[in-house]
Order: C-alpha cells, then structure tokens, then sequence
C-alpha cells in the first residue's frame, strides 16, 4: 500500500470512530488492523480513550487496550476505575498482561488481584514470576488443546468451543490429564483429514519444543530454524506452560540486534528496553562510561610507547604528522574485519574451529587492502611533500618508504587483530561482539605504533 | 529441548533414514522437523541422497529439496536425471524454485522448462522475473483463494480440496474472478463460524498488503508491524500474484541487520549473500577497499594540522605522548553516540525532527564523560608523570589541565558529531547508516587535534 492508500484508511477509520456510533465501531474494530486504530487513539485525550474503551464490548476493550505502548497502559490504568480496568485486564493478551502487572509496584498488584477471577489471578502470578531473558518471560498462555482420543470432528468442535479472540490456533497441542504435552497437530492437518479420523493417529510426537527456562533468543533461533508459528514452551515435569510466537521471535532478533551494536560500539546493554529519548542522560552515561574510561586507560600505554621512541621522533618530527593517520586507519580495518567475522559468527556461517581459514582469509585481504593504502601514502610523501627538515642521510622516497611500509604492516596486523579477537573470545567462551570496536582500535593502536617506531628507529640506526 | 535431546532425536532419524525401510522414512519425514532431515542428509553422499530422494513420494521430495541450501540444490541438480529433476523442481516451494531456477545459467533454464506443466511453467517464468529486493522476488505463490458467496462449509471444503503440503492456509483470500483482491478471511474465523454463514458477511475488506514492486524491506517491516502471518502482495490492477510470509520477513530483518553493520562500519554491501568463507578474498577486498582508501586520504588532513603546528609540538614534545590516546577516545565517544542514534532511528524510536533534543542529550551525556575521562587525564599527569624536558613556564598540573582540557572537549565534540552526522544525512534523504563509524572517526580525529593543538598553542603563547 502506498502511503496515500493508508492515510486514507486511517482517515476512514477516525470518521467512524468519530461518529460514536457504537455498531459502526464494532465493526470497523474487527476490520481496521490494530495498528492503525492505535495510532488514531494516541491522538486522543485519556478521557476521550478511556470513554472509547467503556463503550465497546470488554473483551475487544482487552485486545485493542494490549496493543497500547507499555506507558500508556499504565497510565490509562491510573486513571480507570479499577473494577473497569480489571475487567479490561482480563481480556488482554496474557503476554502483555504479565508484563504490564510486572511494571506494577508492589501495592498495586495486591490491589488488583481481588477483582480478577481465579484463572486469570493464576496465570498472572505464574507468568510474571519468570526471568525476562528466558522462555517464561515472554511466552503467552493463549494456546488450544485437544486430547489423544478425540476424532478430527470433536477436536474442531473443542477449538471453536475454547478459543476466544486472542487464542493462536494454527497449531494445536495434544495433552493429556495432567496436561503434559504428547504432540501437536495443525489445524491445517485437522481440516485435510477425514472428520472421523482419530488425533492418536494423526498427530506429532516427534514436535519442537523449549524449555521454559531456556533463553529467550535460543527460543527466537528454534522459531526461525524450524519456521515455526509458535514454539510450544514444557516446564520440567513435560507440562505445556505456554507458547511464543512467531511475532515475540521478531521482537527477540530486534532487541538482540541492538544489543550486539551496542556491546560492540562498547556500550553496555540496558536490561529495561526503553527508547533513546525515554532514557535519561545519566542512564545513557552509565552505559557509556566504563568502557570509554577503561580505553582511556588503556589508551595511556601508547603515551608509553611514544615516549620510549621521543628521540626517534626529535630526530624526525615529520613522524608525527602520519601518526594520527597510520592509528585511525589501523583501528578502521580492525573494525571491519571484526565486523564481518563477528557477523558470520552470528549468523552461523562460520564457527570458531575455522580459524585458521578465516585469518589466512584475512591475511590475503588485508595484503591487499595495504598495498593500496601504503601506496596512496607513499605517493603523498615521496612526491607530494614540501617538508624542511630531513635528517641527512633522509630522502623524501626513502621516507615514503618507511612510513608506508609501516602503515601496510599496520593494515595487515590489524586486520588479523580485529578477526582474531572475538574468535579467541569465542573459544573462551565469551560473546564474540564484546571484542568490540572500541577495544581492537585500542589494541590496533598500541600495535601500530610499535611498527611505526620500531622500523623508523630501525631506519634511523638508533 | 536441550542438546542432548536434539542428538538423541537426530539419532533416531538417522537410524530410521538408514534402514531404507520405505514406509518408516515417509513416516518419520512427515514427523521429524525438515531442519534434522536435511542435517542428516548433508552428511550422506550425493548419490545416496539422490536414492533417498527417489525413494520417497515426489510430493514430499520436492518439499524436502525446498530445504537444502541454494548450492546444495544446484549440485542435485547436476546430478539428477533431467525428467526426475524437473518432477521434483514442479514440488518445492515455489519460492525457493524461482530463485534456483534464476540462479541457472539460460541454457539450464531452456532445457528444464519443457519436462514442466504449464502452469508451474508460468509460476516460475512470472516469479524468477521479478527483482531480488522487490516483494516479488521474495514472494511465494503458495496461497489458497475463496470467492466471496461460497458459505464457509464451501469454503473449507475447497480449501480442503485445492490445498497441496506446501500451501499456506492460515490465512484464506478472497478473489474475485479475475483474481483481484477483495479482501480476506482466517482460517479461525472460518472455522469458529457458522458452516452455513457467507463469505460476504465475514470477510475483512480493510486488509494490509503491499504491492508487488515494494521494497522487500518495507514488506518485513509490515509483517511486524501488524503481526501477520502473512501478507498479500499485489500487482497494478490489484490482482494477487503472491504472498509473503513471517519466515521471509525474518530472513529480509536478518540480511538488513547484517546491512546495517556493514554500512556502519564502512564496508560496501554485497548484493549477492554469500556466507563469510564462501566469499573470495578479492570480494571481500572490493568490499572494503573503497572507504578505507577515502579515509586515509582524509586521514592525510590531519597530518597538515600537526605540519601547523609543528612548532609548538617542538616546544612540548609531550604533546605527542598524548595525541593517540585522544584521538582514539574522540573516535569511540563518537561511535558509541553514533550507534545510539543509529540505532534508536532505525527502530523509530526517534526521528531526525527531534535532533535538537537528541543533540541537547548528547551534550548532557558527554559533559559527564568528559568529566571522568579528563579527570583520569589530569590525575595521570599531574601526579604519575617523571618527564624531563618542560618549558620554564609550564607545571605538570598545569600541563595536565591543559592536556585534559582538550580531551574532555574533544569527548564533547565528539560526541555531537557523533549524533550530528547521522541525522544530517537523514536530513539530505540518505540512510544513517552511512554516517559510519570510521567517518565520524576520521573527522573527530582532525576537530581533536585542532583543539588540542589550538589550546596547547594559547597556553603557549605563540
């Protein structure tokens, strides 16, 4: 759809909502996707929503109210009478549900629990005491089940009996009593099959399933691995506990996605998700800080390095006009190699045990990579530089030469440096993207100005 | 499932595909996930993955064939007598079969097409014609189709009737007779209806789809956004020619965040994906030597900036000691900054209309950096410095304010440049991405040493 197209809808959709005619919404509720009828919401004045969400029937009231931001749910619940906002509550999804009860204080939880019913009290309680990071922080309870000796017919008659709106029922899971799971079967093989056909014969035992304490980008992996709908989550005694979607899977490789450009940029990871302008300067300084001042520390050393070679540089101040250059360049290949090798390593390209193959790859890149960069260099000093002071037995080519020949070693070694470091982290079984950016530049650093010095000091038989 | 399970399970297939029993291998296919068949398969030579293929229904051969990898598919196919080939290409997904048949060469193609019915014949001429970063490229026309006055127990039952393994149900269109969309229908909705209800009166008219020439990364981001299973993709005269589905949208989220990395780390994307190892060196080379090149070019800028100030780099050779330590920090505040917003625009948590406040909280967060990294700077100096030669006039305390001075200005610079470059480029209609890490590194490399040696200078008095 093009942008006019949607504008159009939207326009479409905020006339009937407008109109405050209770059946033209409730329709236009059923056909709008809920994105839009969101956006058109979060225009509106709390009152104006609040006043929305009483006139239609509560368990759409639950659906529409579980598609709001985080914020705004809990601020909408401020507002809401309770005994209203509890029974808006009970019809949300049960995902969202948690986690909106998890933002909670303490007070608040005791004081809504009362006005809930017993099953949706359960669920709550269950669903919100799991780790965010795993399984159980993210799957919703809003799953179909059959039994192992219903026919087809009565196992289609079961679904439409159980499911209300939220319920994901494209896959169906076989339990028994104690509701452990057996297998599953899609409602795409319930309908194929023959109506007196037994489930028994049917179904999967053979299914993909996760653990419940399982961590929750393994859960997004098995999803994506398997294209899966839904991965069916067991707690330890085979009992089905729960689903994730394929939808959560998508919110996991987002979150996961900015959490390894953060680590490698050396920015540590927020455990709450809020957005950039949500988070307050100090938060974003306390993600910052301690990597930027450890390299700064580290950093230190190469005034170490400099200063062990002064006498080098006194002798041959030109030296120092190619420093800031020769380091941004190495910490720029290191970058690059460490992206691409970290990446493949993400997407399981390639493992750990390649090593070998993937420096000797490097080695051959990067030997190209310097030639051009060493000859751009050496085509700047030996030909292109109007510079006083030589030491006597200096020529402006015989410089070119040494500059550059560093600046090509500088490109090799970094290259190796920024594919070598997050294999080794790797084998020590670390996460390959904190050998982050910041780091190997640092390290590139040090490396580089030790070549630089080490062959012009070598140069200048010092 | 843990690992050992996973072997265990994978065990169990291998022993079942080992025993050539033909009715336990068609049993065990429809049971085991395609992810084990096709590990397990890998490992067994070209010609006895060919006996396995012929062994089982061609249906389930070529659904099976779908899941090997695109060389993997080429290799069979080489291999395969040309008449079983074409029989199990008429049965793959039809996706995965319009990129393999645009990966042949045009005699391959020639040759394949008469062993093909008509209408996979069409299928695969329509879909390999289509751009790769298109919706086309990436649909499937895999779908099932109703017409609006069925009543939904005609509808199931031509369901039931059309639908071949590979057909996505979930999500039922409705068409008219020259296949133009009218709108669609759930599975679930179908089934939870009454058998006798029409069509007319239950399907959704306000669908989401996109068009057959959009961006396959807008597509994804629709998929998301709406939490489809999938989405309909139509051509100019709203016929639907295909579908997109949530496992695609991940590919496209994963292929882009890979983009995205490589964008900001100034490596050029490849348009073919190959995988890290299958990637020649000179590709790869090709793929980074532009960027690294430009930036040592403006890298050699900096080294004007040092030629000026030559003299008093003469007069404080100590300077030297500090310059890459600073240079590096500017580049990782920089980065760090960069990511951050990157990152917050990519998920659209914040939009370039907002830069004043992006930049206002920059500043606030670099204050604070530079605090404690100029702090750890003047401490060094000031008090863990032996050095010998300093001008008449200079202390190390006051050296040390000088040098920290510089770097915590240097940090806030820095850091707004760092979130300044992306939204200008966003601004001029370009993607953020490419405001890449070693730009905005080589560029606070040349403001660094412009303040450093520009406040060394005045406290110098020269």
């Amino acid at each position: 759809m093009d942008e006019k197209e949607i504008d159009d809808r939207k326009d479409q959709l905020r006339v009937v909502l407008d109109t405050g005619n209770r059946d033209c919404i409730i329709e236009a509720l059923e056909e709008f996707p809920p994105a839009f009828i969101i956006e058109i919401l979060e225009d509106k004045t709390e009152y104006e929503i609040i006043k929305f969400l009483q006139m239609i029937e509560v368990e759409e009231a639950g659906r529409i109210f579980s598609y709001f931001s985080a914020d705004k749910q809990y601020d909408l619940k401020k507002t809401l009478d309770k005994r209203v906002f509890a029974s808006i509550f009970t019809y949300m999804f049960s995902d969202v549900r948690a986690d909106l009860f998890q933002s909670f204080q303490k007070e608040e939880q005791i004081e809504i629990l009362p006005y809930l019913d017993k099953k949706t009290r359960e669920d709550v309680i269950v669903l919100s005491a799991y780790e965010p990071e795993t399984a159980g922080g993210i799957m919703s309870t809003d799953f179909a089940t059959i039994v192992i000796n219903m026919t087809c017919k009565q196992a289609i008659a079961k679904i439409r009996h159980d499911a209300p709106s939220q319920k994901m029922i494209y896959y169906i899971y076989v339990v028994n009593d104690d509701m452990e799971m057996l297998g599953m079967i899609t409602i795409k093989d319930l309908i194929m099959a023959d109506p007196k056909d037994i489930v028994r014969e049917l179904y999967n035992d053979n299914f993909i399933y996760a653990d419940v304490n399982a961590d929750r980008e393994y859960v997004a992996s098995e999803i994506e691995r398997h294209d899966l709908i839904a991965i069916p989550i067991l707690n330890s005694l085979n009992q089905l506990v729960g689903i994730v979607t394929h939808e959560e899977a998508i919110d996991v490789i987002r979150a996961e996605q900015t959490e390894d450009m953060e680590k490698f940029m050396g920015i540590v990871p927020s455990e709450d998700e809020l957005s950039y302008l949500h988070t307050t300067a100090i938060q974003h300084f306390k993600k910052r800080v301690v990597w930027l001042v450890v390299l700064a520390a580290v950093g230190l050393i190469s005034g170490v390095i400099v200063h062990h070679y002064q006498n080098v540089l006194e002798q041959l101040i030109i030296l120092a006009l190619y420093m800031p250059m020769m380091t941004a360049t190495g910490g720029n290949t290191g970058s690059q190699a460490a992206t691409v090798v970290i990446r493949a390593m993400a997407l399981q390209e390639a493992s750990e045990k390649e090593w070998l193959s993937i420096l000797f790859k490097e080695a051959r890149i990067s030997f190209m990579l310097s030639i051009c960069v060493g000859g751009l260099v050496f085509v700047k000093i030996a030909f292109l530089t109007s510079y006083s002071l030589l030491p006597d037995n200096f020529t402006f080519p015989f410089l070119g030469f040494i500059i550059s020949l560093s600046i090509a070693l500088q490109v090799m070694t970094s290259a190796i440096v920024g594919a070598g470091l997050p294999l080794l982290v790797r084998r020590l079984g670390g996460d390959p993207a904190v050998a982050a950016s910041p780091a190997i530049t640092t390290t590139v650093d040090i490396t580089g100005l030790l070549i630089y010095f080490g062959i012009a000091s070598y140069a200048l038989q010092l």
